[in-house]
């Protein structure tokens, strides 16, 4: 099974950081102690900034509440969400590592079958340190895991995959469900006795997936700049696509760049289900939408010129603001706040600044709290 | 878990025939008895044909050896291949049933992770009897097992999804590798506490996949035609590519056609590892040729007015002539065997043949063997 217990020495511990959107005190890290403690925390304190977040003893973290991200960004803060767990991915932006794993404050360590806790983080970092196949299906599933191959048919010229960007995890206990689901299936739970499906596989290249970011790892270097998270709650007219739409834009770029997107183990344990009834106000746009959002993604196209993933975000805006455009305003206001977004990653991820952060975590290896931009917890 | 155990009436008993090749006595049936011996068996016995196959007993069965197979096809039989498995493709050929299930006979029935026997056939009838869903991808895999549904994210106008055509089922203790990385890792073995993967999936649009032909079910009415074998064996220049062959041909036909595959359950035991010397000599040349046989068939494009399978499967003999003949004279041979493998499915399934089948099926229905096409077992 694979489920790696924690080494002695924790994998990555310099290059993860592990991103926590949030409106509520981090007592949920406690059961994530043993798998956490060793890697920094970038916490995206969401709503009221006056609120005080808790966070457990030990951890190294840092902190950033509304008015901190306003600070950090300035004008180009338009593009950042509030009010929405979509306000994540402000820590993608401040991060200055290679990795990032992010997960919502009500996600515990789950069990496997046998009842071993599954170190989540570990599992994902397997996953992005191994290639992914998008460009031909394995049947017997991931050919780089232990025990396993490439089977009888497969070409030997694909084996060695492509490098993965995105790694996403899944839930037991509550399943993520939109809100017409919830409805109708109040009760349905997915147990480790149950659902639990001991798998990791590729996306194939060409086929879009619903990506939830509750459970979620990407290599920053190689697909961050297209981890962004719309424009969603406060002001806006639609929720909880967050993520979706996140993992759209990025699909299309990874399989332009030829990248890898894996999806299935590790599972964390979903606590509770939103309110559905809210959540059907949030979505009611988004389903409607989507309908003509997902045949755009299908056909997307990224001309040949498009080498980096920042060229290729900056087209898709172009082509959203064209194509969906008509749709509603809504998609021309996106379309600006996604070239916003790239600018502020640039801005805050220029090689400037990207070398001053080497410096400083190399000169500062074992602060228990960090100053970024000025600001201090 | 998705094993379903037997009805009280077997699903689809009058409606599924099990195709079997062989060189020897069936003595492997005695352990599926409890699952199969409901249904009708079509042997297709290969090699020597003064030899005799012993079938246990208590089974349905017609059997045809090679000089059956000539009666049956005249001219005609020169699409079929000799000394391979690929002759069980003259099973589909002859059933007149809507369904086929074909299984190898050093396969035997696997246990699940809790020590259940799984009756693999009954979870193929539910893969062919459900939707696929190959135009987006379902995180939480099978949306129509019970317990499980599609997750959030994805497109409503897509929840009906797209007819079943083929079930691929997986393989529990030896697994299906090439004979190459047979060599390599003589000793890998799958088993039900290491590698299960409790899953059923389909495998997306523009995506192939290796078939194995092990372990494999579909549905004769929507893709009979395209499940051809290929020339492998006596007299060819390459073996253990059959079911790849199919594969690919069937892949691209259902994905021009709007039909689903699905991989993952149900597993069967794989008794024992054919030679990796023997294997190696047969597949040589097909691992040398697949390197531009894959880029073939992802780049295949069929016209709209192929809207039959026969349709599709004359066009693509079109285009391997074209395309793959220059690589080699074999695919002018095998485009050509395509042609007559169509015209030899049209001759056994005309509607006039159809009509008779069904009225003699009414007419005998307990008959426990067969006589069809003049040949009496």
């Amino acid at each position: 099974m694979a489920h790696p217990v924690a080494p002695v020495s924790p994998p990555l511990k310099d290059d993860l950081d592990i991103v926590i959107p949030t409106i509520r005190n981090l007592d949920f890290l406690a059961m994530w102690r043993p798998f956490f403690e060793p890697y920094h925390l970038i916490i995206v304190q969401d709503g009221d900034p006056t609120k005080t977040i808790r966070v457990p003893e030990g951890f190294d973290y840092e902190l950033y509440n509304r008015n901190d991200v306003n600070r950090v960004l300035g004008p180009r803060v338009s593009c950042i969400s509030f009010k929405d767990s979509a306000c994540r991915c402000f820590g993608f932006l401040v991060s200055k590592k290679k990795y990032i794993f992010t997960i919502d404050d009500d996600c515990f360590v789950a069990k496997d079958p046998s009842g071993k806790e599954i170190n989540a983080l570990a599992q994902h970092i397997q996953n992005l340190l191994t290639p992914s196949t998008p460009l031909f299906f394995n049947t017997l599933y991931d050919p780089y895991r232990d025990g396993a191959d490439f089977v009888r048919g497969y070409p030997f010229s694909l084996r060695e995959g492509v490098p993965t960007a995105i790694s996403h995890g899944l839930w037991l206990n509550i399943p993520d469900y939109d809100a017409p689901t919830q409805l109708v299936k109040p009760r349905e739970r997915n147990s480790s006795t149950g659902r639990y499906v001991d798998a990791v596989m590729t996306i194939p290249k060409g086929s879009l997936f619903p990506m939830c970011g509750m459970n979620l790892a990407f290599d920053r270097e190689l697909i961050g700049p297209a981890m962004y998270f719309g424009l969603m709650g406060d002001g806006q007219p639609i929720g909880r696509y967050d993520d979706m739409w996140a993992g759209w834009c990025a699909k299309v770029i990874c399989d332009h760049l030829s990248l890898g997107v894996k999806t299935g183990l590790p599972y964390i344990w979903h606590s509770k289900a939103s309110n559905p009834f809210v959540n059907l106000k949030k979505e009611y746009k988004g389903i409607y939408w989507q309908e003509e959002i997902i045949p755009f993604f299908q056909s997307v196209l990224l001309p040949k010129e498009c080498t980096t993933v920042q060229k290729c975000y900056i087209e898709l805006s172009r082509q959203v603001k064209e194509k969906l455009g008509p749709l509603d305003p809504y998609f021309q206001k996106l379309g600006d706040a996604m070239v916003t977004w790239i600018e502020a990653w640039d801005q805050l991820n220029s090689p400037a600044q990207q070398a001053a952060a080497n410096k400083k975590n190399e000169s500062t290896p074992s602060t228990k709290s960090s100053i970024l931009f000025g600001v201090t917890y």
